[in-house]
Formats: C-alpha cells, structure tokens, sequence
C-alpha cells in the first residue's frame, strides 16, 4: 500500500542504520538517592544533596544536566566545537532544563519531548542525523529531578502528601551519551556498541487517569511498540539477550510482560525495566520503581551499556516508555497517553 | 579543526538537502481575531470563537492541532498511513497539545521543543529523516492559543492585566505541512517549493528577564543564525528575496535589523517578521504584533507558501525564532534564553 518506501525503513514503524552509530561516550550525575542504589557505583558523579549549590530545584536539574553533557564529550576526548548537534529532553514545563543547560554551550540546540521517552527520542533522532550525514558526532542527554517533578507534577512537596503503592519515584539524575561513528578520533577504546535499529511509538492511550499509577497508563505503548518492533524486523524476542522497558515499574512491568506473553511473545525470560533496577525496592521506599525521563538513559548509561562493553549482553532492545500528561490535563479531565520509542543496540 | 565532517554539512551549523525534500500540502486553523486580520482570507479555515466545542483553551488548541494534521494529510490526497512520522511542537506545559493531537492519530509521533522555533527545529528534523531514508513523508505541526498561553505564561486571563508596548500577542493558530518529494504520488500540483538547506540554532541568552518584552530577548538569537547561515553558505543576503523572522514584533524585528546591518548585511530591504504579518496593528491591538509556535507557521503556510507557490517570491530564508523560559524559570529570576533556526526554501 504505500506509495513510496524511505530507503532504510522496515514495516510500517522502524528503521534501520546500516552505518550502525556507535556510542563513544557516556556520562551520568546522580542523586544522593540514585547515588544509594544498587547502581550507585556505577555513576560517574553522585551529588551530595539535593540542591547540589543552587537555590531552586530546577535549576540543580539544569545544572546537572549541564555538566553530564560537559563531561560526557570531555570522556570522549572532544571539545564542544565537534558536537554538531545537541539534543535534550527533560520533563520540565517548556523543557527548561535542557534550554537553560544548553544556554552555557555553544552546540547547536534540539529540545525534544516525549516525556520519559525522551532520551530514546533523542537516540533515534540523532542516529538518522548521523546516518543521513548530518552530524559527524551529537550528544543526546536527558535529565529530572524528583522533588523538581514532584512538586509540578504532584503536590508540593512539603505537604509530605501519602502516595499510593503504584506510584512511581521519579529519580534525580542526569545522562549523556555522545554518538558518532568507530572511525571518529574521539572513538578511543569506545565505539563497540552501535545502534542497529529503531521502532518509532504511536501515542496510546487506553484511559488511565490516574497520575499515581504510571506504569499501567504506559504499559499499552510498550507493548505496542515492542510487537511492531518484532514483526517490523521479522525477529522474535529470543533474538535480544534483554528486552529493556524504560520505568514501567513493578505494576506497569507485569501488565506489559502479560500482554506480550498473551501474544506469543515470550520475553519474560530476558525481560527488565530501568524502574526495577535503579532503586533497591526493599530498602529505598520507592514504591513501585524509579520513573523520569533520566530514569531509563541513567540506567542504560550505568548498566547495560557497560555489560554491553565488557560482553554481558550482545543485544539489547533498549524501550524507554513516556507518559504524556500534564497537571493541567490531568485537572481537566483526561487520561494519560503514552508513547514509547524502542533502539535496538548490538556490541561487536 | 574539524575531526570528521558530515557530508550534508556545511560550515559550523549549517545542512544542506540535495535532494530537496518538498512542500507537498498544508493547512491552518485560525482562531476568530486571527481570522480578522489581514490574512484571514488566506487561512483555511477559521473557527468561530476561542473555545471551539471544547471545555478548556488547552483542549480547543489540541482540537485545532489535530485538524491541521488530519486536513493537511487529505489536503495532499494521503492517508494517516502513508506518514512515516509526525513531528509536533507547542508551548503547552509537557507539549500536550501535540500529545493529545497524537493520540488520535495511527501516526509515529515526535515532540520537539524549540518554543516558537519549533516548527523549523521540525522542517529541519523531518528534512533529515527525508533525505537520510528515514522517511517517504513527514508531517510538521504546531499549534499556539493565545488565552492557553497567557494564563499559563503570565496572568489569569479573567484579570485584565494591562500588558506594556513591548507585549507579544500570543496567535490562536494551528498550522501543519505534508514534506515528500515532487516524485511523490501525493505530490499533485505541489512540490515546487523546496527545502534546500538550514542553519540550526544555538541557545543565546542576552540577560533580558522581562516576558513581556521577548522580541528583545530573542533578536540576538535570530542575529546569530541569520549571520551563520550567510556565513557557513557563503551567500549575501540579497541572495534571498526575502528574509523572515518568526516572531521578534515590532520591538525585536528592529533591534535585529539594526545589528545584523551593523554586521554589513544589508537586510532591511527584504526583512519581514511574520509577527507584523499577522494582524493589522492598527486596527488591532497586538501592541508589538503576533507571537507563538503557530504565528510563524501559519504566516508561512498562508503567505509565504502560497506567494512561493504563485510566483511572487522564488528564495526565502526563514528563520523562526523562540524564547525559552518558562513561567517557573521567570519567577527563580532566570533571564530568557532564545533560539532561532533557519530554513532555506526555494520555489521551482
């Protein structure tokens, strides 16, 4: 049926880079919180406290966001002046933690949003740039802030207000990745884990309103998009050594694995969520997981990215999923729509 | 200095599209003032009044967005699924303009955040996906609401506050264009404007706090671009046969017109600024003229497309402008970073 097919597109939503754009380096800021988790190690800075020498709490988002994108292309040996394209995301009314951290950088300048799907957004957008030879290297980097989050989108967060089993702990970190090829200068020793493919997400709603259980509102984009990712490629779940979700936490996580499985895609077996690894549920009283846009890139960053380079995992699909709400929506009524973009990455 | 150059790039910020992706259809939705003013003749169509059948301003502008999209799809003879991706912009806390337009589209969706540089953050990321093979078709789409924008920028509207000379009014508008190719079978009559390089944007914050003056703050931004974009392709900008800015009014309009000649380039012959284009200030009390994602859009589609289309002008450099803040940004004391992107379009 369709008219045209685009070059290096796959079935109806995806996308493959045949160059493959690698990533060449990765930095993440934690929070105390996150930096008290069993990731805590693994980040490359973790804040002393929650204000971290600023006055507001979106400006200590800003600003760790800022130095993971500094840092992030100082670890790959580049100066500001290689990065052809910066793209930021960030949960912040009018994405004020990207603009403001991009305001110290003189990087061309992409907000995007897609909630807590951003950083994904960004992998995929940044991969057809580089594919399409656009940009030799782009830094993608997402940030949020919990109590930032909390107060916006929740209640304020003096109020101390009880939350719900379902709800979902938005974390206080920030992530940044620079992309380019294996060939770069600024490859070094990095360059051996490549994206191969991506699944672009449908906005889903199924009319959940409830902005304390998240994980149920976006488990529908998951799934979505990971079945079309599957039948766009041709390749069952087995094909990945882990299928991550972004932050569907423990509720969203299990409706998601259900669903697939109710498809005939076994996926429980290779089956993880950023949300279930970034908090130790048990001891941090974090409910039903992490969430936040930095929630999934932190953890990539963290976790899977490195066990792809020491040779964990060969295959990771890597599904950030986003909530698409508002407070003034939530307010006015309507339920809460959900996307989630999925980046398949392969370590050679 | 440069590691590795990308192939479609040129100079420090700029791209080029050899293959021209193309204007294949578009389409507005005006609000009732809008409609009044002097291109209302030009819109495709104008709602009756601000709410539009909806509850809520929020909702009226998503409604209008997501007809903009519907009509421009069957403007140009398509369906929704001969989309590959839709990319929307909006200044709506969390985009949920575009989110909830998304919702009831089987369409690939991005959201981007360039504030009222959105739309050309989204004709330079759809020209990418075109012409890196990522797409067939793209959808652009944005959406602005003057009272949304204004109880949520500045004051409720039910107050009356009495806005100073150097105010913007923000457009009730949607605005979306269909991008494929002249070989396209969509592409009908269409597909004689082109789109044939870009500069992108970075963010430049010049100190000015007052949301009621943003063409100040955001004039150096457009200075920037515009005197990138001569730079890195080596073209005057007589080149042009008009130079467009998005939305700096009559304040901002003046200041970057006064720079850019201080800089040598001899615009101010062909300079315009779609927020003088929008409404008659005579008439019309905009003080400082239009603003918002949808006034450089709109402007766009019903003036400059169609003056491309029927002769009047065959090259134009447009070059969209946004501020960056937020109303929580403002109230820390912050200043207003802007941005602005350039797209270059030329009529064949």
């Amino acid at each position: 049926m369709r008219a045209i097919h685009a070059k290096h597109r796959v079935g109806r939503r995806s996308l493959v880079f045949p160059g493959r754009p690698s990533v060449l380096s990765t930095f993440t800021v934690a929070g105390p919180m996150e930096g008290q988790g069993p990731l805590g190690r693994a980040f490359d800075t973790v804040i002393p406290d929650t204000f971290y020498g600023e006055r507001c709490w979106e400006q200590t988002e800003s600003k760790m966001l800022r130095e993971a994108i500094v840092h992030c292309i100082q670890a790959a040996g580049a100066a500001e002046s290689d990065v052809d394209v910066l793209f930021t995301g960030d949960l912040l009314a009018q994405c004020i933690a990207g603009s403001y951290a991009a305001r110290d950088l003189a990087v061309p300048h992409f907000g995007l949003y897609s909630a807590c799907a951003s950083f994904a957004e960004g992998l995929i957008a940044a991969s057809a740039f580089l594919e399409g030879g656009f940009a030799a290297h782009a830094v993608v980097a997402v940030s949020s802030h919990h109590d930032a989050a909390e107060r916006q989108f929740r209640f304020p967060t003096e109020l101390g207000v009880q939350r719900p089993p379902t709800a979902q702990w938005t974390a206080t970190l920030a992530a940044a990745v620079m992309l380019g090829y294996p060939g770069s200068p600024f490859a070094g020793g990095a360059g051996r884990v490549r994206i191969t493919g991506a699944t672009l997400g449908e906005v889903i709603d199924v009319g959940v309103k409830d902005p304390y259980d998240m994980g149920t509102a976006m488990a529908p984009a998951a799934v979505d998009t990971l079945a079309t990712h599957f039948k766009d490629f041709g390749v069952p779940p087995s094909y990945y050594d882990v299928i991550v979700t972004g932050d569907l936490g423990a509720v969203g996580q299990r409706i998601a694995a259900d669903l697939l499985e109710s498809k005939g895609l076994a996926v429980k077996d290779r089956f993880q969520d950023c949300g279930l690894l970034l908090y130790d549920r048990a001891r941090q009283d974090v409910h039903a997981g992490g969430s936040g846009a930095a929630c999934s890139a932190g953890v990539f960053c963290a976790h899977f990215y490195r066990g792809m380079m020491n040779g964990s995992w060969r295959r990771i699909l890597f599904a950030p999923t986003g909530a698409l709400h508002s407070p003034v929506s939530s307010k006015q009524g309507e339920a809460i729509p959900a996307i989630c973009h999925a980046v398949a990455l392969e370590a050679v």
